[in-house]
């Protein structure tokens, strides 16, 4: 690693568990790279003071996890469309004092879909959080409809649904769709129902594409099931490592290689 | 370098003009100890923001210079003795959100009295400002005196030699004294009076130890006069080493040994 100085630049996360992956993923490319940057995760009990901090102490970028990414929307100077499509921040870019916020999970389904060679069809997103939104936002930015928002909450499933012109139901059962992404936590490593499957083997079977957002592991039952039946898998891992090189762009002005990411992911997760 | 992770504490320093030598010292210390700590200066336009940034990052520590020293002092929470003691403060150790203040260059100069042996006497500090506080108040409380303020700045320099029962003088002619501390920038490299002696060669002449905190360079021509009449000498390397050394152990509660201590000092002014 290179030496730190008075000019290095400081990246970091807010998050309320922080874990090593980004702090990780970034320092990796920093040293490939040769760039005079740092990164670190950090959690915080005050997140006004946080981005106080960010603001005080000139940190270029930090990242903005659970649960603040709606917090952050007063504190900014700057929302970017990414941003404003789903009113949920991961990114907050400081330049000279002028914090610009953006959603770089959003960007990252929308871009994953086009490089996975998805063709726009009906599709229907499981959950109605922070990253259900960002996927629905997604999918019908990039033409695909007619959707279905699948959750238990029906305030929030029928508002997400609504915002954007598809319909709500509460459960999968009997539903006929052709790309199935689960923005739920069922099948994420150390959760409740880690080993349970986001929706039935039938639903996975009538699909053309599932998409699954976890991350941890990025082999979920549900990915798992759907590579059982032959069907295309887009993965929470592509998620995450795509989304943290869109932030990594933003904060450096520097795009990786497709295999830089790549190999930092791996690095990242190791 | 060790890997940096979400676990590596970070510590500061705030200035309005940082150099590299701060986190070349720590960061070097860091390394040797096998710690898991990072460093580096940053500066501010908003000292309020950036130490709510300290509180909301947890931030570890924090050293503070010119012109924040007395600013901080109403934004922490604790004020320890040699911070009390002078109303001035150069370092923050934060304890879980829990700041405490206190002020190394009042310690630093306090230790380097006694590890040179220089026994009480009378003595003269040149200057008024926050430097010239910490040097009256460590030689006053290390039982030196009759005591002189010499500052061209009578409202200053009077009301500093007052507060501890010493005198005031406008300038250094004709003074006779066992110990001449400069505590003014006189002799500092890029000043205005970088080649200049801070008091005549006759003042010199007839004092038992000189001792000044100009640190950069080390062998200011205050120095360099008094090695010439083979006079013992304290110098500013020897402060802000030693300053640095006791930030350092505030922060990590390791002490580095005396060799770990000239070794970071020598690679840090390199």
């Amino acid at each position: 690693m290179r030496e730190i100085t008075k000019d290095t630049q400081l990246c970091i996360s807010l998050s309320a568990r922080p874990t090593n992956i980004g702090t990780r993923f970034h320092n990796h490319l920093y040293e490939v790279l040769d760039l005079d940057f740092i990164y670190k995760a950090f959690t915080t009990d005050d997140i006004t003071q946080a981005i106080a901090g960010v603001r005080g102490l000139g940190i270029r970028g930090c990242a903005v996890s659970m649960p603040w990414k709606e917090d952050v929307i007063a504190m900014v100077d700057e929302m970017a469309d990414s941003a404003v499509a789903i009113q949920s921040v991961n990114t907050i870019v400081n330049n000279a004092g002028h914090l610009t916020a953006y959603n770089t999970d959003y960007q990252a389904i929308y871009d994953l879909l086009d490089s996975h060679n998805v063709r726009p069809g009906s599709f229907a997103v499981l959950g109605s959080g922070g990253m259900a939104k960002a996927a629905v936002a997604a999918l019908t930015n990039a033409g695909f409809g007619p959707g279905t928002v699948v959750a238990r909450n029906e305030t929030s499933g029928r508002a997400l649904a609504e915002q954007y012109g598809h319909t709500w139901r509460p459960t999968a059962d009997g539903l006929e769709t052709s790309l199935v992404l689960n923005a739920t936590p069922v099948g994420m490593a150390g959760g409740p129902a880690q080993d349970e499957l986001a929706v039935h083997e039938s639903v996975i079977a009538q699909a053309n594409v599932i998409f699954d957002v976890v991350a941890f592991p990025s082999e979920t039952p549900l990915v798992l099931a759907a590579r059982a039946l032959g069907k295309p898998v887009i993965t929470g891992a592509e998620v995450i490592a795509l989304q943290a090189a869109e932030q990594f762009v933003l904060y450096t002005g520097v795009r990786p290689t497709h295999d830089q990411v790549a190999e930092a992911s791996r690095i990242s997760r190791a």
